[in-house]
């Protein structure tokens, strides 16, 4: 397996981190736009881990240069980790030169034209989605939506769904953390680019009843009581991958995702919004034309360089509502929560990039093994879930000794 | 009287519609860096009164550059009608050339280096009063902090000084208003870049026992309830002239100036903040230099513009505290109220610029007719009173057609 990652920024830099400790794979080739980068994310891994590794410049916008790029190195598995607006030239890049494809966020939604809060336009991923069967009929994978949220959040839902429940009549994502960056007003611990587009789009949710439907951003508030000491956090409904993919391949009558934002950051965010500040659209400021959303990110830290001042975890999961294989009502919520002090003794990496990056790098090693197989454009619920989450579990170096667990809820 | 106003945005704009009904003067040149702005203010006043106005260029940051404006035109009044950050080259300018001065924002403040929020470092107008005696013993006037707060909330202190108190205990600016611009989330209706200037400061407050004192943004929140309908408004400590004016000639124990922000207003503030967006330190966006400051001014709309939009009332005023004349408690607002459709019906401007921008007229008529005379660098409360309340209060065309008003406080 020959894997190009493209995108140096803190998930691709987790990724390499991750990797490197795994035998699984013959050559890991890190892309960025900014070679630099590139080559400082090689750097990180430990030199005696390091001759697997090669970094590259790449525009990842230009599609042409992607599937070039896949060809020079002759690689057989590209992973997207670059923000969503770069899906669809790599996606189509790798199609191009006949890769496999993984992403962790999907191609990007458009609000409906006349009644955006009520219904979607295009949704998340439609415009992969409708190239499924070119893939397929090339007998090619497209694995989307591997990441922690989306990504381990499917797995624990196909999961629930073979080995603990009968009827499943909710899956709820819930993600929320309790990080604080010491010496920082403000310090977003991921991408505020994506933040902003998945949090200002309207949020999409599915019934069995009603299909998909889209509600005002922040919708349907609620705390939700994270384990291993996280605690309560205000949660709002947020545009996700999962509420597209899980419908798909798990038989569920709703499905949401709300995040953990807590109301100061809704805060924010409700006022970069209210000014206009959300707007990738260029604004003349005397004479320099800039995006006001890329003049938010640049006055704000780089989360990739946050990690030895953030405290605190982060938890990734689902709570599922229905009956068990028994028929008696279960209500169970199947989680994953990262420590930032764990994530950084062992990996140099803080505990969300962290989180998102270790799971497309199992998804590989289970593609390497043939234990996962697929064509077509495929979400993690298409897969077998066990292996993922033993794999993930297992300690080193057979597995990646990163628990998962299960709480069962009392108000079942 | 020649007058060069250097500015043309709101209040430059709605200073010419107002000086252009008066006699008292013989030529008005509106200056700006952007020639066409100024052109637009000219031709903003009627056709059958603008003889007297012309439209130059000028840069305001360049002291040599606005001497030579105002011996070319032979100016005799330099009005200042552009954001504080220019006060020091037009007031030298001004200096240089030997011309009179008006201001309605005074030189900037810089905090105190190690107790900001306890200290005041230099002061709002220090950079100016340091430079009265030159003034003085040029027999040159600088009449600053003469637009509406500070301006006219200085000339009811010192009436409530000569007619109505015997002891002040404290003098009370209060600011508010109950403005609505149709069709936007949010639109101020003032300079942002100067809204968050004077809000993000440390706010000053002035104790006789203590002298001049700071605080954090935003404290000492309280519900005042504004007058002709307006209501209660949520007010806050914020640094204004006022403060650093009054006491120079007006006994008063306090000096306080709280602005009527709301907490809408209040809370976007805090965020801007908190994410660096009021910094006017320039950010590298992609490889253009811009200040995050100047980019929120851009994503929003011109308040110069928002006149025909706009909907309410806006207050300014001083409530004081004390003993009347026989020696008897007395709370006392003195206000002025201009309603947004009274405003653009009569002069096409809105409110809350026409509100700043009459004022220094009145003063100019004052100074032209020998009512008001002095040298050095003086505030509002330096010349008498009356003559320039009842010069705005009495009808057109003798007076400005703008009456004031009195409340007595329940509470005294």
């Amino acid at each position: 397996m020959r894997i190009l990652c493209i995108g140096a920024g803190g998930v691709g830099g987790a990724a390499a981190g991750i990797v490197a400790r795994r035998s699984f794979f013959e050559v890991f080739v890190v892309a960025d736009y900014d070679l630099a980068r590139a080559e400082s994310a090689v750097k990180s891994v430990p030199p005696e881990l390091r001759q697997r590794f090669e970094a590259v410049a790449l525009d990842a916008s230009n599609k042409g240069a992607v599937a070039d790029a896949i060809r020079r190195h002759r690689i057989t598995h590209v992973l997207n980790a670059v923000d969503p607006r770069f899906v669809m030239p790599i996606f189509e890049g790798t199609a191009e030169a006949g890769a496999t494809y993984l992403d962790m966020a999907m191609s990007l939604s458009a609000p409906h034209p006349e009644m955006p809060y009520q219904l979607p336009g295009v949704k998340l991923g439609d415009l992969q989605f409708e190239r499924s069967g070119e893939w397929e009929a090339a007998g090619r994978l497209a694995l989307v939506g591997m990441g922690v949220e989306p990504g381990l959040s499917d797995v624990f839902a196909a999961y629930a769904q073979e080995f603990l429940f009968s009827r499943i009549d909710e899956l709820a994502v819930r993600d929320g953390a309790n990080l604080v960056v010491e010496g920082y007003d403000f310090a977003p611990s991921f991408s505020i680019w994506t933040t902003i587009e998945e949090c200002l789009n309207p949020p999409v949710v599915y019934s069995s009843e009603h299909g998909w439907t889209t509600t005002e951003p922040f919708s349907d508030p609620e705390l939700f009581d994270f384990p291993e000491g996280i605690g309560q956090v205000e949660c709002v409904n947020v545009e996700h991958e999962e509420v597209v993919l899980m419908p798909r391949w798990i038989e569920a009558k709703a499905v949401n995702f709300k995040y953990g934002l807590g109301n100061e950051f809704i805060d924010v965010l409700r006022v970069l919004h209210k000014l206009g500040l959300d707007s990738t659209e260029p604004v003349n400021v005397k004479g320099s034309l800039v995006s006001p959303r890329d003049v938010v990110a640049a006055c704000l830290p780089d989360p990739a360089t946050l990690g030895p001042k953030i405290k605190g975890k982060t938890c990734a999961g689902v709570l599922v509502r229905g009956n068990d294989k028994e028929g008696r009502p279960r209500s169970t919520y199947l989680y994953h929560v990262v420590d930032n002090a764990w994530t950084m003794e062992n990996y140099g990496s803080q505990c969300v990039v962290w989180q998102t990056a270790i799971n497309p790098i199992i998804a590989l090693e289970l593609l390497a093994g043939g234990t996962w197989t697929g064509a077509g454009v495929l979400g993690p619920e298409a897969f077998p879930s066990k292996p993922f989450l033993d794999l993930m579990a297992a300690p080193e170096p057979e597995g990646y000794g990163s628990p998962w667990r299960i709480r069962e809820e009392d108000r079942a």
